[in-house]
């Protein structure tokens, strides 16, 4: 299974176009501010993927800020932003890439009837002539330009066909087919593009792309259908994250290509061992968990229970096991410190870990750790990065946890007493009596700082297993309007889940100061 | 998309074959008892499938007693055990499932090189052999025998069709071709199917089935290459449940068929709005929450976040919705209660649940109930389905939650107390000062009961969104080796905490009197 990296050669390479910040923040729930998009865009560059969609600039001054930072900051992949066809949207695009080395603005309108009708309220004739000043326009502004014929997977070929050659005729440099509802299966997408290639030879000219949705659990399968059907790009998002159930997972086919590339002759630039450590920085950032069962970043993925299966992969690791896990980045960590380490092992590790930390940032970290070290026995790097992502965030001016107090039982009403940090530098306190004890805390909060905010959505998961596990609590609420994600990360659920709610009331409020969103997005 | 049923013939039927409870249960951290194994093998058999693998009798006496009670108490489905090609396996899954009125034993040996050398260390010929003594076996008890060759699509497929000829001669009535370790690609698996047709003429005569696992995400792609390749069984499980990544998922493979009938012409028999329910259910009892944007069953799978989608959908559904919701038994269910509400209210919803309840068992349910009702606004069809599935469960003779009271605070340790009833009707209790809140309750209870469990599981989920959500935890703890589960539902996180905690620890330890398991679980 090893792979034959000598006689690769680059008309079999595939091109990984990451739309994690793109499609997948687009999910209900998920709500990332500049700073978290940015670590994931880092992480991206480091995982090696060859395109990140950075977002929508048009959507929010937030969306068009955090992609200027990424151009401005990260280095290494394309830097991609999407556009609808008119001016205004992609001049956004443009102006929020342009400082990129590489940056590429994606365009894109609906070729399907249904859209076309139901949607756009218009004609086969305009969607011809928007594609076409689309791409025009954006070529005055640069080369890398890609188009995308929404919801083309249900659309007439021989349409299709037509403004795509009318995409391409105007200077688009990659064509991407969205399968954007997720109905096609792998056999008719083979056949569409097989078509397609023969009524748009200059197909051939410029690279072929696919984007697949996971609504029938065809996303993974239906991108290998399009690499073989001649793609060398394919769109997909890490944890699979998306509209409705998402795209395809970015590791699946990362894997998919990696271990069967004997059989398939195709490879990508995917650095395989950081996939792990993507997987849970985006769950963490996003609250978007994913299953025990899911392929390659599930808990169990690796995992064998039956007592058959733990033999035979003692006995010959291939029996059971297509992939090793250490090819992922699982395992492979050895790093453990304990309560008596010190900040210079704590910088180490960090360091080892790709964090570099000093300075105040050290201080704080190192704090943090000591307070985690003095309830855990074993402080590992999986604690050690959930602490970083949770503390080392930029800090928005905002409201922070002094200490709280909670009387929970099951003889009376749980109560909830706190003080809050507020963004003046006083503190302020209030109480509660709720339904539960978190509950009691944010109702506490809400006292203490006088804003109304309203839960929207709360996870809670483990980052290490076992009694005295690490706590990590997601939590996204709305305030008048504006929304603010937030995550906490403690051995106390309690604390853990305050933190997070004044984290996320924070950004929120902040929000609601700037103004909210100025355009509806929309996704391929 | 509605579907031709007037012109459905019985050779594009495919059945539905759910290995939930076999392949499923046998996933890390899973741990049902016989009452949750009834509970959901009555479920499956209202969603329809048409086989439910009940279990795997050989493994222990509690996964015997299991598929007995399904066989005996659950009707429609054919109920099938599974069994190595031993004597004692068949003699042992056959008596578990004799007393179904359609039972079926499913046995199985690897025909891959790599497993006959490295896992089972033997030859060839003594795999012909044994499969061909393992049907005659079986068929002296019963007529619907179904056969697999362990790891096919790894292995040689002559060898395979030689093995397979072999068990259809002495009278297997199905054969299963396993995609054991979820490698095989869809066209690769087409071409071994087509192979194996061409080789074993006889293959059509018996009923051809698929088996996928999900490594590479390609599980439901592999099961729609087996049935256009000519298979009319598919197995599958609820939330694709399994060893590792999993098994293909039924709703996915349910769904697909479903949509995609006018042009796969396939169908099966079932009750898709079923789906959701069941699909919870099994979360619930297993403590595997499926992701968020999981096809089908994940929480966004028919959202749509953004303002365009939002719009289309509005507009015409058909625009970003190729399946709708109240199809897989989404947002179809508008029961709900509020703290007025009397025991007939109760009782009358239930009933349109599907849940008879009367005497103690209306008692109990209606005293939590009010319990919750007092902390809700509204309980709604999605809350009560978590209460009675909480609270009417078998009676384990065990720990009970007398009262506890929780100090948790930022400014020192938390500590907890608990009283406990013990199964001898006395009440004890136990203080702690833990890590964390839900620690200190956990080791009070351990101090209450003098058992030294350790907790190996622990999932909180939240069952319907807002700040009053219900909340449902799933533990999973270790006694003297054996393992136990337990959910409890509440508005208060603590109080559902100790819930699971003290029903884990009731059936782990009922299960440490009795004896572990005595065989070696093994899963194809």
């Amino acid at each position: 299974m090893s792979t034959a990296a000598g006689e690769r050669n680059d008309a079999d390479r595939v091109l990984i176009f990451d739309t994690t910040l793109r499609d997948g923040e687009q999910s209900p729930g998920i709500s990332l501010n500049r700073q978290e998009k940015l670590e994931i865009a880092h992480q991206l560059a480091r995982l090696g993927v060859d395109v990140i969609e950075a977002g929508f600039p048009i959507a929010s001054p937030g969306d068009f800020q955090s992609v200027q930072a990424i151009a401005q900051e990260v280095e290494g992949p394309v830097i991609c932003g999407l556009a609808r066809t008119s001016h205004q949207d992609i001049d956004a695009a443009w102006n929020a890439v342009r400082d990129s080395g590489r940056p590429r603005v994606h365009t894109f309108i609906s070729t399907s009837d249904i859209h076309i009708e139901h949607q756009l309220q218009t004609t086969r004739e305009d969607v011809i002539g928007q594609a076409r000043a689309a791409v025009a326009h954006a070529k005055q502004y640069l080369d890398d330009v890609e188009f995308s014929p929404m919801d083309a997977s249900r659309a007439d070929v021989e349409f299709t066909a037509e403004v795509v050659q009318v995409a391409i005729d105007e200077g688009a440099m990659t064509i991407n087919i969205p399968d954007t509802v997720g109905y096609a299966m792998p056999r008719e997408l083979e056949a569409f593009l097989a078509r397609l290639y023969e009524l748009v030879p200059d197909l051939r000219r410029v690279a072929l792309s696919v984007h697949c949705h996971d609504d029938l659990g065809l996303a993974v399968a239906n991108s290998l259908a399009g690499l073989e059907a001649g793609c060398r790009q394919v769109e997909c998002s890490i944890n699979g994250i998306g509209a409705r159930a998402g795209n395809a997972s970015l590791e699946e086919i990362a894997m998919l290509l990696h271990t069967r590339e004997p059989s398939v002759g195709l490879w990508t630039a995917i650095e395989t061992t950081e996939i792990a450590r993507t997987s849970r920085l985006v769950s963490r950032l996003t609250g978007y968990q994913v299953q025990p069962n899911k392929a390659i970043v599930g808990r169990n993925a690796f995992a064998h229970e039956s007592g058959i299966h733990q033999d035979g992969v003692l006995k010959e690791r291939t029996t059971y096991e297509i992939m090793d896990p250490t090819t992922v980045g699982l395992r492979s960590n050895s790093i453990v410190l304990g309560k008596h380490s010190g900040r210079h092992a704590l910088s180490e590790a960090l360091r080892e870990m790709g964090f570099e930390l000093d300075g105040q940032a050290l201080n704080t970290a190192f704090k943090r750790f000591k307070e985690i070290a003095d309830r855990k026995k074993q402080v590992t790097a999986m604690d050690l990065e959930a602490l970083v992502t949770d503390e080392l965030r930029e800090e928005i001016t905002g409201y922070t946890l002094d200490w709280f107090e909670v009387d929970a039982s099951s003889l009376r009403p749980p109560h909830a007493k706190v003080s809050v940090n507020l963004p003046d530098g006083s503190a302020a306190s209030g109480s509660f009596t709720g339904d539960g004890p978190i509950d009691a805390v944010f109702q506490a909060i809400n006292a203490a700082t006088g804003v109304a905010a309203k839960l929207s959505d709360f996870t809670i998961g483990a980052v290490t297993e076992g009694q005295d596990a690490l706590g990590e609590v997601s939590i996204v609420l709305e305030v008048d309007g504006s929304t603010g994600a937030g995550q906490g990360v403690s051995t106390d659920i309690i604390d853990a889940a305050a933190r997070a709610y004044l984290r996320a009331l924070s950004v929120a409020v902040a929000r609601s100061h700037a103004g909210g969103a100025i355009g509806l997005p929309e996704t391929i």
